[in-house]
Order: C-alpha cells, then structure tokens, then sequence
C-alpha cells in the first residue's frame, strides 16, 4: 500500500533523509512502544564523556532501517530473490530490534528488570505490536526469532556480526561523539554484500573495509563504550539505584511514579515476568531515572542524597582499570577511604562506594557464523582467514581487564 | 594560571576538539549551574520533528567560546589589542550568555516563570559564580552588561547581530536537525573580522558570507525554529503546563519535586523573584517537565491526562499558519470541534486545546547596531547597504504569521 | 540488460557511489570522448586561487547522473508515470550534457573555436555517439533537444533552472573549493520534486531549499566562477591564446600537436565547422594548452614567452572591478603602464596586457520557465511570486559588473 | 615580520582555511619550484581509479604545513621550548619535505630519473631556495637533514613514522578518493602529542588513535596507493616510457619540450647529476608526460602509439596479485598472448606488454625510531609493545605480492 498522506521523510544527519517505505512501517513507528524509544539515550552516560552523544534509540532504530533498505536493495540487483513480504519483513525486524530496551539500556539492565534480558523483552513487545496490527508482523518474527530457515541471510542482516544494526549504531555513535575513529566504510561494505547457501557473505573485494570495521568496533568499544570515565559514571548511576532498592525494602518512600515504583520495590525475574511487568515497564524510559535522581537528592537517606548529588553535579568516581584481577587488598583499603569521605562507619554500606567489575571485549566472534568471504574462485571462508596478514585473528582473542571505582573526596 | 591536571578537551562533532584554555573556565565549566545545562536541550521541542535535534545549552557554550577564542585570535594577529584578562573575560561572557535558560527554554520562559526573562536570570546566575569563584568575573559581567565602554567590541561578539552565540547555534541547529540549509562559512566570516574605533566590522571581501549568513538565519527559522510541527508541540506542552498551574490554583495535586511545585504553584514575577526563587530555580531541567508529564498521563484530571498522553506518543494538534491573523470564527469552530472530540462542554475549558498565536522573525535589525561592513576605501556602512544589488534591505523587514492549533481526533 | 561482469561501482567523495545503471551507460562511460573529459577541470582557472579545485567534468556528469537517478525514482514514487526507455534516455542525456566541452572550457570557448558554442559541439558528438552504438541514444536526443513534448520536464531534468547540472555542479564546486556557501540541500530539493501538467514543478515544503540554492548560486559566481583572481588569471590565459594565434597568422611555429595546431591556424566558425574539425577537436583538452604555455615560455616572441612564463609561476595581473563601465582614459594610461613593464613600444601590442571586460550574474531566470513551486492549494506559480517576503524577486536582476586587467611590474 | 599586505588564507575542504604565518612562508609558496607542486598530482595514476583524486602535492604541502602549525602549539602549551626560529624552521622544512617529485611522483621516479631519488632532488632544490631567499632556510635544511641534534622532535615531525606529511596525506586522499577507510583522528593525535629526552611521543590516553592510525595506512596501501587497477595503469605508463627511451637511443623524434627530450635522451644518474640537469628537472612535472603521451598516439612506432592511444581510453591492461611469485612459464605464455593481440612477433619487445613486478607495504617500522608510547608511568615504549592485545605486531612484518600485467585483447 502507498503512503500517500502519510508519506513521511525523517531527517538524519548521518544518512541524509531516511524514508518510510509503506504504510505499515508508518504505522509501527507511530506506535507508542516505538516513540518511547525517543526517549531513551543510545549511548547512556556516555554523554557524560561525549556531551554530543545525545542521539536516541528512536533515531537508530531508523537509521539500521535505511541501511537495511539499501542492502536489500544490493542484494536484489545481484539477482537474489527477496520477495515484497520478506522485504517488509525484515525491515520490520531491523525497526524492531531493540524496542525492548529500558532506561538506560545496558546499565540498568540487570539492576532494574533482573534476570530478564533485552532481547526478551523486545520478542515481548513485538509479538504485542503484531497483535495490535493485526498479526501483520508475523513473517517478521519468524525471521527476527531465526525460524525463517530457507533464507537464513534475512536474520543475518539483523542480527550477526556484520548486520544493520552494528553499522548503524558504529557510524551514529561515532558521529554524535565527534570519535572519528569509528567511522566505517558502509556504503562499500553494503556494495560489497552477496548470499551464498542462503548465507550472507561480503565479496573479497570488499575484505579491507571488513578488517576495517572490525578494528574500528574494537577501539569504540576502548574509546567510547567502555571509556574508563564511562564505566565510572554507570558505577555510580548502578550504585544510586542499588541504594533505592535497598532502601526500597526498607519501607522507605522514594518517589511517586508507579511504574518506577513497581520495579524498585518488587524482584521482577525472568520466570515470573508478566504482563502487568511489561505494562509498566513500557512507561518507563531515561526520563524517570533522572527524574527519580533529582528528587533523591533531597532524600533523607545521607547515601541516597550525596550519590545522588555528586552525579547530577558530574563528580564521578575515579577508577582504575588494569589488565589484572582488582586486589582484595586494595579493595578493603578503598573501602576505608570511602568511610573517611563520606563519614558511614557501617562496613555493609561500603559497597555502594567502591565497585569491582569486569570489562571484555569480543571484537569478533567467528562461532555463531562469523563474516563469511566468498572468494574470488567462489569458495567461502571466514574473515579471520583471508586476511592476507592474519592481523584479524588477533580479533577473535577476548580482552578482559578489570576495574575499581572509588571516591578521593 | 595553566591548566595541568585539569587541562581539559571535549570532543565536539562540529568544531573537532573544544579545548578549555585555562583553571577559570574549567571551574565555571565545573560549576553546578552550567553543568545543569547537560539537561537543557538547545531546541526545546524541535526534536519531536528532528530527531537528531537532542543537543544541549551545555554543548552550544562550549562551541561559542571556542569560536570566541578563534575571533580573539584574528583579530589580535591584526594587531588590535585585546589584554589577558579581557580576553579571559570575553571568553567567559559568552560561555555564560545562556546560563539563565530554564526548562524547554524559550517555550516556557513565560508559562513558568512568568515575566522574568532568561537574561535577567542569566545576570543574577553569573553573579552568583562570581561570588563562589571570588570576583572571578567582574570584568565578565561589565563586558556583558555593555558597560565596557573603551572597547564595545567585545560585547559585540558576545551579543549583536554577528556574534558567536549565533554563529554557533545556527552551525550547530543545523549539524544536528540535518537541515544543510543553516551551514554558514563561519571560519571565513571570523577570519574577516576587524574592528574600527571600537565597534566590530566585517571587511569587505566576506560580505558575500555574511549575506549567505542571514539568508540562512531567516531559512533556519521558518525551516527548524518556527516549523509548524514544532509550533503545535510547543502550543501543546504550553497547554499542559497551563492546565497543570490552574489545577494548582485549585488545589490539585501534580508532584513531589519542589522545584518545580513552587513555580506551578506560585505566580513568579519580575519584581519580587528573590534569592529563593533563583536556589528553586536552579532546580529545574528539562526532565523535570517531561517527568511531571509522564506522571500526568495518570492524572485524575481527565484534560492533563490526555493532553500529556497525547504528547508522549506525539499526538500532536493540527495547525494552520496564514499571513493574516486568525479569523475568531475560526477559533469559536475549532473550540466547538474539540468540544465533540474530547467530551468537554464547559466553554471555559476549551482554550486548552485551540491555541491562537503570533510568529515573527527579523532576519536582520539594523537598528542596535547591525552589521558593519569595512569597504576597501576604509569606509565603514551597513551590510543592507553594502551588499550589491540590495537584495538584504528585504531581510529587515519583520515577517509577521498567524497561527492556529486544534485537534481533529 | 544487467551490467553482470561490467557492473560498475565509482567512488565519489561527495555521493559516496556513483552506480552505472546498466551496460549501455557503461558503454557510454568507456567512449573515448566520454573519457577525454578526465582531462577537462569543471572549473579550469579556478584552480589557481581555490588550489582543491582540480575536480573534472568526468566526475561531475556521474554525479549529475546518479542525482537525476534520484530524482527519477521519487517522481516515479508519487506515481509519476516514466517509461524503462525514457528512464535509460534521461540519464545518458545528464551524463553527455557537457561532451563537447572543450581545454580550459568557458574560458577559451570563443577563443579557441570561434564562433562554436560548446552546445553544438555537445550534440554534434552525441550523434556521432548515437552512431558507434547503433542509435541506442536515439531518445536521450530527442530529450535532450526538447523535442520530446508529451514530456516537458524530462528535458528540464537536464537543462531547466533548477537541473540535476546545477544541483551537482554547485555542490561539487562548493565541496572541491571548500566554499561552504554554495552548499545546498539537494536531497531535499530533490525529495520534493513532482510534475503537474508535463512540467517539473517543487512542492511548496521545499521553498526554503530553492531559495537558499538560488542565493547559493549567486554566492558561488561573486565568490568563485567571477572571483577577481579567477577573472584575471582567465584574462591572461585568453591573451596567451591570442597572442599565439596572432604569431600563428605570421607564420610562427607554435608545437607539433596537429589538433592542437588546426585550431591556432585556422579560424573554426560555425558554420563551416565539419567532421574534421570535430575529428580534432575531441583530441584536445587542458593538458595541450598547458603544455603549448610551458613551450611556450622558451618562445622567441617575447610577448608570448613572458605572458606564458608569468601563468606558470602564477604571476597574475591586477584587476579592478566596478559597478560603472571601465573609463577608456583608465585603459589608456594602464596600456602605457604596460608598454612601461614589459618594454614593448608598439601601441598595438598593448592589449594583450590590458584587458576590459564585463562580468553577468543572472541568479535565477524565469523566463525560460523558471522555476514552479507547486502550492498546496494545488495550483502552480512562479518561486519569485511564492517566496513569502519577495527577496526572490531582486535575483531576477541580472547583475553586471565592468573590470579591467593590468600589470604593475 | 607580519604578513600585512601579503596576508593569505588559501581554502582547504579538508581543514577549512590554510593560512601562511609570514612574509618568509609566503614567498617560499610564491617560488617558481613551489608553484610548479601544482601541475603534480598527489596520487598519479590514482585518478584513473579513484576519478576525485586530482589533488594536488601543493595542496597537500600546504596543508601538512596547516597541522605542523597546530602541533608546534601543542607542544608549546605543554610546555616544550621550541624557538620562534625553530618554529619557522620546522614548518619551512614540512613545506618543502616533497619539492623534489617529478612527474608522477613514485611511478616515474626511477624511469625518468634514474639513480636519483626525490629525496635527493628536495635537498638541491632546498638550498636552491636556500640561495635565492638569503639563506633563510639554513636551520631548516639543518632540521630536515636530522642534523639538529639538539632536538630530534623537530626532524620527526617532518620525517618520522608519525609525521605531519603521512597524518596530511592519509586524511586528504582518503578524502579525495572518496575511500573513507583512511579517516584517522588527527586532531586527537596531534593533541596527544609531547616530547621525551628530545624524540616525539604520543601520550598512552591517544594510542587507539595511533592504532587506527596504522591499520588506516595498511589499508589505504591495499585499496588505494597498491589498488590493482592503479598498479595496471603505472605499468603501463613506465611501459611507454621505457618505449620512449629506447626509441630515443635509436635516434627517433619524440617532441619538441627540450627539458622533457633531455631526461629521455640522456641517461641520467646520481653520480653525475649536475646543475643543467636540476634546472630542466624542475621544468617538468604531470603536464608534460600526458602531453607527451597525447602526441605519441599518432607516433610512427606502432607499439609507442598503441600504448599510448590504449592509455588515454583508459583501455589498461589486466593484472593479476598473488603472495607467490609469478611463474615464469606464466609469463611467457602472457607474452605469447601479447604477440598475437599486438601483431608484434619479435620476442625482444614482448616486455612492452608483459610486465612482472613486486608490491611491498610494511604499515609500520619500529627500526627507525618507531613510534614512541608514554605510559601514565612516565615510561617510554614502542607502540608495537604497548598496544593491549598485541594485534600491532603483525604489522611490523612486511606483506610482500607479486604481479604480472598483461593483455587479453
């Protein structure tokens, strides 16, 4: 069906104008569940470190869309068979694909909704989205959840390790924050795209703008993604909402926004998420956390009000980032420091100030199918092996380091 | 003073590296209010129809002073003299010109804060930061006042027809709405810079990007600023907040946070706003305004429900912009039409959904100043007059349009 | 036919990917005379003062191309009824609008091939094209002559007041000079095309994006195509050329390239212009005049010597622009100043160093059709009658401006 | 001494505006052999491929003048001494770094030149200049022959794995070819730039940058500098050339350009590269070989025509790249093939056609110097060992192919 009145251009200034193809697409974006995307921070605290990295969901939800259009197009000039509903479908898909995000997407994700992942929701919410449009998006989650067998290529361009959504989120991010280093050569990438077997593959022509991405992923991910004052700010936004809970089960009052209220007060986990769950947590988005903050400031809880505080005046914690374990030692003695600086003696309450993680980096993984490159006597084989120089297998090492916050004070 | 551990740069999409030239500015830059600015986008509601528009004030002062600090560099390399702390004070202006700006910028200036307007919270803000950084910005604040009478330049570039705080936003609007059309040769235009006897010129030889300056001004305001989709979002939210404030004259309920329950609950004015009112004020963010509007969706009042869900999933009111004003039997007919779409019957209550207003945009004002353009014979005229065929004596007059708002489902 | 082997992608820094659509554009691409336009700048002297100005016509007719590919495809979106044939012929008709350009084109299309506009050459050298590849350009020709009636606005695709020619040359320009000025917002522009009664006409949303490009355009001549520099350096290119051909009459040798010789010796005028000439016309390009002036400067004339040594080491003559025809009083003494410089007594000679000249700058011209704007009261008029505050209609006014070249040393 | 009248700013669309710091600077660029980079393009046969890139080495020395000038202040506002002489030394030398190309830079380097490298040729040409400009230029030939050994940074930044010519060139032919694989974050490496014990190091907070950086450049060589297609046409190139010698050595006519005719009469070599030699050297550059070429289309040797006329129509031959060595029964067949295409039977001119060679890349050497890391610790180490997972090493090995050129029809 053609727009006609509903014909919509969207201004990006990353792709130029993105188009809605049809009226079903239009429809979809209208949908609340999608404008609520609006309303949620791609990139989180990163703007913390990055004051342009502002740029939404919503927006990059719209752009992997455009990529998406743009491959299909490719791909159907080299003669593989998409047909109209598959091509709907997907795109449909690539729309979808992180609609179950929440506040502050990664951070919070285990903090707020526990033990129910994005993915998840997102099934959730789309499997509801087609109820809503009369089961008009049934092919697309056939596709989307990987059921749709004869063309395995469709989900591969939303989901793998060369898929829209990855370019997209690569060059927006890379964008907003002004990190020049991120910047892939897409158009030649999507040029470059064929099916073999029902796969996707990249033609060999196009193999030194793959290493190119694989390596731009990786320093995004040390420069941008896990920026040491990054992880820093999300410690400390982690630790306000473990001290709300806490306090939460303490009876105490922290605010008035049901939806908030619900997931702070009750332990929502994987087995028992309902429907009612995911009615308030579709109200929720980086508004109420920021909201809630603001209010906690002034909160009677000493710990809750300072954390609170030192975030929305941008004193995060320092941190330290090795390539070793943390050393309990070194913990303890943090902890210490913590007590001196903000005056709490009560050795269970040190933990809100000083936190220990894990950060790893993946930039390539070859197990779930990995970047396929046909050859040019038509043979197939993974990146990490047609390298001329073998850099990439580099790439396929984890990277782990570790980290501690802590206060100076 | 240098910098040291405290140097400090900032990726800027726009300018590349935004670089903070002393201990000064990264203090003021530290300080509360200007960190506050992280939560004030610079487009208000724009970005309901640019969704790449989520740009803050914090990020538009940092842009403006480094333009500053480049129009200080070309205009010392040509000899005109400038001191260290007159530099330093200019620098500071125009990184503090907006401070005052509150919740949604100009679309609230007058529903919240009635009658008090930004520059005069601007002047008690940076009074304020002058006490906490030990009369730090006295010269600052004579150069911002225009009581810098030996060298009226430097409140030029802070606030005329051509200064940065221009310069910057219309660059800046016009990166982050997609919109090509506000791209102005802004590093011709300041390497064009001068100044005779005390007043800043353009030479001769930029006039031709001057010109392309305001057409681009007078396009970004009829494309970006005054767009009609941006218009019903504004008229919409003010609908809100004025529904919200008069059910707080009926004793209502709306909240928790104080900040923002003092300015709906009292009426502020010019003439007795005090020293509480500014601590309150400081308070107050965008996030407060969308939070309470989430909250509202809720309300038992049925008029703040829909309205704020209605804003939520952009359900947006019509609109009709016109060069002649608005026919009153139109708006009794738009009143009577919403009456019939939302159930409401009392007369009295339908103001809240038909909106009727005012747009106007002078591209040019010669009358504080202008544009002075230093022709090679070292005579010094106006840009109007400057130009070769006469096309800018249009831009000074003041477009007037008619507008508006109503609902048809 | 699909393009299969031929398939051809082309890097474009300002369209990312220039796609030849099918093979018969891929053959047309691959004709020698298409070719030769590698070797012809789009800006020829511009060069001198813009040094990243060294973009040529080859480039620009794919660009041309690929944006007439998008323009075509969004009319064909609004239902816009165009045929796989007429599609084929638009889009060769873009890429050969300029094939009969000839070296240094503007510049030296009156001095070289007296009397033969490079339109004529353009169709001459499309029929002969017509011909190689067995009158597969049969109706790209009958578009290209506006001769294809039931179709108006395919012919002004290609050559109107607002062509896919314009479009990509003023961006291009823009980018390659790096002019920020000429830069306009063509994805819009071309998004908002449509065609009512045959004839192309913008959508009224679009009207911000016509005006900034008609000013664009005006800036783009003062700025670049009429720079003073440009305009001298062209001066002294056409006096070399001259000079040359004076010496040519008195039987000098001038080089050995015959092409380039013919057109020395001989005066070319249309109409006796035959197959020969053209035979050796398509030989010539900008690398044979700049290597006639390198020759050229070991020349035993010494007026020809001197002029071509100055170009090469860029020793341009002054020049004055002004609004008020050149005094022949003014001419007058700079000839003598110049008989002073160079030692030449003989008067006759003095004007190959003076030159006087006038310069036109039409921004926008409506009576060839101009441009439509098509209201959303469906009916059609004129840009300059639907601007809203009639600034447009200044650009009607065709600018003149009178300047003379001169030496001082 | 200030610029006053001479004041330039030269437009770049890569760094905005070039400008020439002082009077010294600017008659360098005014000289006769700086003025001639113009007619040399940066990248050569690269446009054959990449139809954007026509930049040239003027522009491109002009502009890693423009990032020298921001690293001096860099360094300077870390406090590193560098003098006002030192400061124009530095930049003297990265301004004239290149003066010595000829035609077609590496292509011809050993063909037209034989025995003397381009880096020789810059040094005579340097104290050319040296001469003519009062000895102005002595640091700077003291600097750029690393005999200032006071300050080993200044040589570095002109000549160093990580100097302002290769951060230059990367970023303007990755913008001219239109490949965007070459972006690298300049600005951020030049502010992590400091000074150790007198030798260049990048602080650690910038090694993803250097990183990028290095990968950029292995990338560029494969897909640009080392792209099949370009090393096809520079075989054919050196092809004609060589073509052209020998059919001087039998005493046949090739053109009338004496400085051209003398470096394909006369074997020159480095041993007895004289003054006449220099001063016809400097007469040379792209202009005259493609006119050369233009004219020999129509040469009596049937193999120089051919080559030539096939050149011109971009009619270049096939390669093929492999990482073993070329069979040499493979290139006998070629050259059998080469016999029947070309109708030429004599086996001692097959090399014409036929042409075997070697690529190498080596991304980085750490012998010279490398490129120095300062950790947080105040130690110094080669970035090879610094990066955190090794990847970097691989790029020390150099990656060696092999092709052969030939002709199918």
């Amino acid at each position: 069906m053609p727009l006609g009145n509903k014909a919509k251009i969207i201004n990006d200034p990353l792709h130029g104008f993105l188009t809605l193809p049809n009226v079903l697409v239009y429809d979809v974006v209208q949908h609340p569940y999608f404008q609520r995307l609006r309303r949620i921070r791609q990139l989180g605290m990163s703007e913390w470190v990055y004051p342009g990295a502002t740029h939404t969901r919503f927006h990059h939800a719209l752009g992997a869309m455009n990529l998406m259009i743009k491959a299909l197009d490719t791909l159907k000039r080299k003669g593989i068979e998409i047909t109209d509903s598959e091509t709907e479908a997907v795109i449909l898909g690539i729309l979808l694909h992180d609609i179950g995000h929440g506040p502050y997407s990664h951070t919070l994700e285990y903090t707020l909704v526990q033990g129910v992942d994005h993915e998840k929701i997102s099934m959730l919410l789309m499997e509801r989205i087609n109820k809503d449009l009369n089961s008009a998006l049934e092919l697309a989650l056939c596709i989307f959840k990987g059921e749709y067998h004869q063309k395995p290529f469709l989900n591969q361009l939303i989901s793998g390790e060369l898929d829209m959504d990855r370019l997209d989120y690569l060059m927006r991010d890379s964008f907003y924050t002004g990190v020049s280093e991120g910047i892939v050569g897409v158009d030649r990438i999507i040029h470059m795209l064929n099916v073999v077997n029902g796969d996707l593959v990249v033609e060999e022509k196009g193999i030194y703008s793959v290493e190119k991405f694989l390596v731009a992923r990786r320093l995004m991910y040390w420069q941008v993604y896990l920026h040491k004052t990054v992880i820093a700010a999300d410690a400390l936004l982690v630790a306000i909402l473990k001290r709300a809970r806490d306090l939460a089960k303490q009876g105490s009052i922290l605010g008035t926004y049901h939806p908030l209220m619900h997931f702070l007060f009750k332990d929502v986990n994987a087995s028992d998420f309902n429907e009612e769950d995911l009615d308030l947590f579709v109200q929720l988005d980086d508004t109420d956390i920021m909201a809630a903050i603001k209010e906690w400031q002034f909160h009677e809880d000493a710990i809750l009000a300072e954390l609170s505080r030192r975030l929305l005046i941008r004193k995060l914690p320092k941190i330290t980032i090795q390539l070793s374990p943390i050393d309990s030692a070194l913990e303890a003695l943090m902890k210490q420091q913590a007590a001196a600086v903000f005056g709490v003696n009560d050795e269970a309450l040190l933990h809100y100030f000083v936190q220990v993680g894990v950060l790893e980096n993946d930039a390539y993984r070859s197990d779930g199918g990995g970047i396929r490159i046909l050859k040019k006597d038509k043979s197939v084989c993974d990146v990490a092996e047609a390298s001329d120089n073998y850099n990439l297998s580099n790439l396929k090492d984890t990277v782990t380091k570790f980290y501690i916050t802590y206060w100076e004070s």
